[in-house]
Order: structure tokens, then C-alpha cells, then sequence
């Protein structure tokens, strides 16, 4: 996307290290976006996640890829979910209720700190890989908690009061199965066995095939019609 | 304030260590809150600030007092705010705009983070000393911005879209003026000795008395008839 003056719209993308974040990154690269990602070191429990993030934002070329440290451990005083404290991770949920990966405010909390890093660089632009199909129980990623946040953003900043522009918070998956997403992903040239998607790793970093990020993850590539490049420990 | 089965409510109270954050935490420990206080070591340029927050939490007896690290300063990729960077705090403001000491996002990523650590609690009531007269210019302490993050809170979060409660975002302070804000304190004992509000202090943390927020402060001491028993190293 080329402004007025020739120059690309900037773009900030919050990249998480997963099939959703890379697919995203590339939707908005391909829509001509220069593209700052954004990653958080949240205390989760394994770090193949962030690992997976820089190798992403490597390969696809971005202007910039910070990664932010914010400690939402139970020892910080956070914890209560099964990335960030000693909970099992869910294998085979029946689909009713809210998952207990869910990180409590995770996406408020990342999205704020996208806001403040989109105004320090002058984007107007956020671009986040949450979807309301496969994970359908998290509150925060529901279209009426993306419209919510825009319209805070855009009475929270002086770029916005000023009228500089307006925040547009991005969420282009959140409509799509896994299957789409994984579709339009191979189609801009994502390169998936750069991304990390378990909740149980082994030691090396392996996938564990059967918890529920790594069962939605196979069933999309199923549904692409499409090998997974990832590797798993076992299936 | 106490619930029906004899337990007080939690709150969630942000604490700077100045005079506004600790007049907050006071108006929800009178409410019969139990509080439990938040503060940011985000990279602000002195450190004086988190200092009189603990000294602070300590002498009003919060529940708990968590400090969380989250670098918002330039070499973290942000800045831009004479609070986390290398740019002249203001004096004299003449009263238009935005003043150089707004921090990109700020009260968005600090009511976000507390959000976060109210769900974790259990707490629905989270108090932030934001105030729309003396610094009228911060567009996120304005009522529009409270609101719109409240609502926000409640799609956000499991606790709120599961039904076990509502989020409520109390700014006591946001229509008060400064001498109003120091009255109330004072009537609920608050030792303002204990407050830090300095933009500009000496290296021994003595405030500058000139900068618009030793300004803004000394006149709101005059306005309620009161002394300062801050310590000033000119005036």
C-alpha cells in the first residue's frame, strides 16, 4: 500500500511464531505494507515459540522485529493458564467453554503495547492473527473485542486525537478455518516449517501431534489438501 | 465493601507514587476495598517514582504490590515521551496541546496489564488516578478513554463474557482539581511526604518545584489551604 507521497504504508504485526501470526505477516506484506513485528517473551513455557517468530520475520523480510519482555508467570503475580503456569495442556477438548490456554487479557495486554510501538513509529496499522472459528472460545478474539480495542485505540492516542490518522486494527483470519488460512498462506509463499504451533514440545522443540494446537494445525493442512512441513514426536 | 458472603471486594488500584495514585488508593481503601496495587517499572527516566510507590503501598497496608517490568523506552523501540527519552520535561506549558511528557499508550497498556492481574485475582474493580483538568492535553485520561476501555475490559475477558462479573474502571479523580484531589487525600490521612511527582529531579530525588508537575502541584497544596511537605531543591 503506497501513499500520496510514494511511500509504504507502515504496518505493525504481532507475530507469535504460529501458522496464524506467519499468514498474517504475509497478508499485509502483500498488501504492500512495510511491516514491523512485534513478539512478546510473556513467560509462557516454552521458548521454540519466540525462536519461531525471529526465524519468520527473518525469512519474510521485516523492516523491524522487536520483541518485548512482559512477565505474565505466576511468579509475577500472573499465571492461571496453561502456557504460563503449571496446568496441563488441553488434548482433545470437547469444544464447549473457554480453553485453559487462555492467558488472561493476553490479547488487550499485546495489543496496547502494539499501540504505543504503531505511534512511536507513525503506524496507523495493526495487523493480528486471531480467529473466531477454530478457537472460538476465547473472548479475545471475537470480532466485537477487535472493534472494541480499535475504538479505544483511537481515543487513547495522541496521534489519533490530534487526527493524524486512525488505528485500524487488522484481523484478517478471524473469519477463516484453518484450511483458508492455511490456503492463503501457501499462496503468498508462507514457509509453515518455519512456524511452532505445539503447547507440549519435546526438549528438542518437537511437535507432540496430539494436544489441541497441534490437532487444529494437522486438520488444516488436511483441509488445504497440503502436507505440514512441521516435525512431530509422534502423531 | 463487602460482598454478601462477608469477604471485602478486591481491587486492582495503579500506583505511581504520586500525589493523584495515592489519593486513588485511599478513596478504594475507604470504600472498604482490599487493595491490591500495580506499578510499572517501564523505563522511566528516574527512579524515584517507584520508590515512593512501595513506600506508599507499604504505609497504606495493600494486600499486595506488584511492580512489573515493561521497557518502554527508546532503546526498547518506543520512547518519545520526555518521561522515556532524551527530550526536555516541560516547563511553563502554556496550556495548548499535547505536553511532551505523554507516554505512547500508556494508561491503554497499564489498565490492560491490570486487567489482566484483576482476572487473575478475582477483582472487578479497578481504580486509575486520571485526571482531565490540570493535564487536560493527555488524551488518555480523558472520560471518553475510560469508558471505551471498559468496554473493552468486559469482551475481553473470560471472567466477564462467563458471567461471573462486570469490569468497572474507577477514575475518582478524573473531574476533580488538583486542590480537590489533595482535600480529599488529606481527609483520609494520605501523607503526601510519602509522594514523588518531580519530572526533574536532583540526583538525592529532591523535586525540581518548576516543572509543570511540581507546579501543577505546589498550586493544588495552595488551592487546599495546605503545605507541601514534599522536598523542593529550588522553587
Amino acid at each position: 500500500m503506497v501513499m500520496a507521497d510514494g511511500r509504504s504504508k507502515l504496518a505493525v504485526v504481532l507475530l507469535s511464531g504460529g501458522v496464524d501470526s506467519a499468514t498474517t505477516l504475509a497478508i499485509a506484506a502483500d498488501a504492500g505494507m512495510r511491516c514491523h513485528a512485534i513478539s512478546f517473551d510473556y513467560g509462557q513455557r516454552h521458548r521454540f515459540e519466540l525462536a519461531a517468530a525471529r526465524r519468520i520475520a527473518e525469512a519474510m523480510g521485516v523492516a523491524e522485529h522487536r520483541i518485548v519482555k512482559l512477565d505474565l508467570s505466576a511468579e509475577a503475580g500472573f499465571g492461571r493458564s496453561a502456557l504460563t503456569d503449571d496446568i496441563a495442556v488441553p488434548r482433545g477438548r470437547a469444544g464447549g467453554g473457554i480453553p485453559a490456554t487462555y492467558v488472561p487479557a493476553r490479547n488487550t495486554i499485546f495489543l496496547s503495547v502494539a499501540l504505543g510501538y504503531a505511534e512511536v513509529i507513525g503506524s496507523f496499522d495493526i495487523f493480528i492473527g486471531v480467529n473466531a472459528v477454530d478457537y472460538s472460545g476465547y473472548p479475545d478474539c471475537r470480532p466485537a473485542f477487535i472493534s472494541a480495542f480499535e475504538e479505544t485505540a483511537n481515543l487513547a492516542t495522541a496521534a489519533a486525537v490530534e487526527g493524524k490518522g486512525r488505528y485500524t486494527i487488522h484481523a484478517p483470519l478471524i473469519e477463516m478455518t484453518k484450511g483458508q488460512i492455511i490456503r492463503t498462506g501457501l499462496a503468498l509463499g508462507v514457509d509453515y516449517s518455519l512456524t511452532h504451533s505445539c503447547y507440549d514440545p519435546s526438549p528438542e522443540g518437537l511437535a507432540c501431534g496430539v494436544c489441541d494446537s497441534c490437532r487444529i494445525r494437522l486438520a488444516g493442512f488436511a483441509e488445504a489438501g497440503a502436507e505440514d512441513p512441521g516435525e512431530y514426536y509422534s502423531s
